[in-house]
């Protein structure tokens, strides 16, 4: 279909929270004054934070209105961004450059486009197992879901939670529990919570959560819910029987690729949408941006989907700058990630044994037990750093952190050194920041990252 | 002088702190079993922290003895190495091999060494001014400084404070005073505190302190200290006098090569000893670490002085794996520092203006407000951040960050990213951790890059 000569230049995004909503916001500053951007969303909510779901249900963060960094009058006031809320591409026509979609009423619209950005998020892995859809059982993928399980909270007043799955989103779940007094118990089918660290690492988290007052079982493979007049009373695994007044899938999620490989769009192993480093799909018209799309992981060398704000927001902003007509470009990633359980802080970066293994590398490790400040200033936190190096070159491959306040932090020195494919004697020697309050005159990562220079060539 | 075939290799340490105690330490460690190691240390102790003697002053920090990492009889029994306290090196002879050291009773030796490490460290700047040398008027450059100091304040009750010099040890001991509720007020020759910040970030630094109830004097340049029956009652400018009970000098170090010099060993522009990368001296059996030496600046490839433990205990432990018979190589600095006052966090890495200037480059700079955590979650503080980059290139040259509990540390990713020589447009791409506790969704040093990144091409 050609545009015709007095169509104004039209962007759609699919999708209006980070990765959607950045590449708009970017494409209107830098592309031309007379182009016009529509995002469709399919909820009600744009741009807000979905990593603070956990702080509104633990009442952390005391308003749903907090997390919403622009909503669509904000969108249409200071950046001539139409937001059509409620509403559902369906259909994506490459050749005729449309989007077909349907509103909350069932009105359908044909949506013809010069650029499009598919933004279409990622969908929680839901097991298909007897009582997943009983009343109580929640996901907290978007802030709907959160808003709801809070009312539950308030309301029903439940006693005993279950959260199914020990990652980021289950760990930051049963805090909210705990901050709100509630039982937690935490059923993860691996040997450790934090399946993303490795288990001697994830050992000491559940050091800590065991202390903190919640229960962790390993090796828990859920197979049903028990109910009780439709509202769930227990969550079943093969051997053993959890009584839970709420329950919270936290069971990771995979990108939401449907659409974009319904039209057609090239999709990769991940599952995730194939993007170039300026963030255009397979189709030169068509980009992707956010949790939907899988990128370069700069250690392992291989396609990753890592459903993450930073990541959607700074490729939304490529895809933007691109669409406008700038040049931009998305570098990858190194596998960073962090967050906390009450006092406790966990971050790690690049590989773990099980990614560097299956990358093909062999490597040496180290676990230091060092101190977030000076031994004999007070708090001195303990910290546990883990670091990998590859055999003979000594390349540091990843990182893992897990300690008192102010240790996830430091996760971001390993993750420069990795962006830079450092050795672990180079990042042994670098000039960090000291002082007493800050750290131990050796940084813990400089101490991991000596002690395994002594250990990897 | 041929060594004697049944003489044990002997390795000789001048100064029993950071820099020499790791390089004997390490020497033990890499080292042939049957060298021989003796430390002479002028002072009382050996291996603490200088940079705990504010804390130590103003009763964070308990005792003395919290401070010593490794006492005399630690060494010996743990490591066999024999410090002698209480001796001075008086000489040193290259050719003979020999320093010539007196000891407290006036005991003369003459000491042959097969390798000599000088670590004689930094003397403070002190104003040859009437009444510096009054009772009241102290430095805290040793931990004897800091017992002294404490005992004073402790025996004395002084109510008023000045301190001389607004720089890293000046605010340390400003919070120490604060701390103990006594009044202060900060002298400096500049029209900011923190003359190692650019003037608009020591700004911050001041309007801070000022809120504290902290009084800051800029172009306040000392002419003489009045005293009352030889003990310091104020403190006199070209144009004030600041009544004051107890002075602290804090006017910064220089290298103490005095010895080093007169042995005939290379001095560099800055005064500090001249060392090659292994940290070798200009004679090849003696080897340099720690304050008195002079460093490679990795962004402005020129050579610094800098006093810092931390660069001491690197340079240290270099210097005796050299000695020991292995490899090992100080890759320089970047100029990396932090200190906080109460709790304000302030650090700095790089070139701030003035040295982004005297070393040729031009360049641009950007400073953004944003927030410690996410701006929603609770205690998200302000921080801001300065950048500067190379004009054309975007090569990050240096970065200052003041601002509430957990800004300063995010100075390592900069530092990192120097040591790496990286663009900002490439740091501002980068994969650091996000959860809403930590940062928001773009860490505050991502924003500045890519702010920056916008401006310096």
């Amino acid at each position: 279909m050609e545009r015709r000569m007095n169509d104004r230049p039209r962007l759609v995004v699919i999708g209006g929270d980070a990765g959607g909503m950045s590449a708009a916001s970017q494409a209107r500053r830098r592309g031309p004054e007379d182009l016009e951007i529509l995002a469709l969303e399919r909820g009600t909510y744009t741009s807000y934070s979905a990593c603070g779901i956990p702080y509104l249900v633990g009442k952390t963060v005391s308003s749903p209105q907090d997390l919403i960094a622009r909503d669509p009058e904000t969108f249409a006031r200071d950046f001539s961004i139409l937001v059509r809320t409620g509403t559902e591409a369906t259909d994506i026509d490459l050749q005729e450059r449309t989007v077909h979609t349907v509103d909350a009423a069932g009105t359908e619209r044909e949506e013809r486009y010069d650029h499009l950005v598919v933004a279409t998020g990622a969908v929680p892995n839901r097991p298909e197992l007897p009582g997943a859809r009983a009343e109580g059982v929640f996901g907290v993928q978007t802030l709907v879901d959160g808003i709801r399980l809070r009312e539950y909270l308030d309301t029903r007043g439940p006693r005993r939670a279950v959260v199914v799955g020990g990652g980021y989103i289950g760990l930051e779940m049963a805090e909210a529990f705990l901050e709100r007094g509630i039982a937690v118990t935490v059923l993860d089918g691996g040997p450790e919570p934090m399946g993303t660290l490795d288990a001697d690492m994830g050992a000491l988290v559940r050091e800590a959560m065991t202390e903190m007052g919640a229960v962790f079982r390993p090796w828990a493979w859920v197979t049903g819910f028990e109910t009780d007049k439709g509202r769930v009373r227990a969550v079943a695994t093969a051997d053993a029987v959890y009584e839970a007044e709420v329950v919270v899938l936290g069971l990771g999620v995979r990108p939401d690729s449907d659409l974009a490989r319904a039209a057609g769009l090239r999709i990769g192993p991940t599952g995730g949408i194939v993007v170039d480093r300026r963030m255009r799909t397979s189709d030169e018209n068509v980009w992707a941006a956010g949790d939907c799309v899988e990128t370069f992981h700069r250690v392992s060398r291989a396609p990753v989907a890592i459903a993450l704000g930073t990541h959607a927001n700074k490729q939304g902003r490529v895809a933007g700058t691109n669409i406008g007509g700038g040049y931009a470009s998305f570098g990858g990633v190194v596998g960073t990630a962090a967050t906390k359980l009450c006092g406790l802080e966990i971050a790690r970066t690049g590989l773990n044994e099980a990614e560097a293994r299956s990358a093909g590398f062999e490597f040496e490790t180290v676990t230091v037990d060092s101190t977030t400040r000076a031994g004999y200033y007070p708090d001195a936190g303990a910290v546990t750093v883990k670091l990998l190096a590859e055999r003979r070159t000594g390349r540091l491959l990843g990182g893992q952190i897990v300690g008192a306040e102010n240790a996830a932090k430091r996760v971001d020195v390993l993750a420069t050194a990795l962006w830079n494919e450092m050795t672990v004697e180079e990042v042994a020697g670098m000039d960090l920041s000291y002082a007493p309050p800050f750290s131990p005159v050796w940084d813990p990562v400089l101490i991991a990252a000596r002690k395994l220079a002594e250990r990897a060539y």
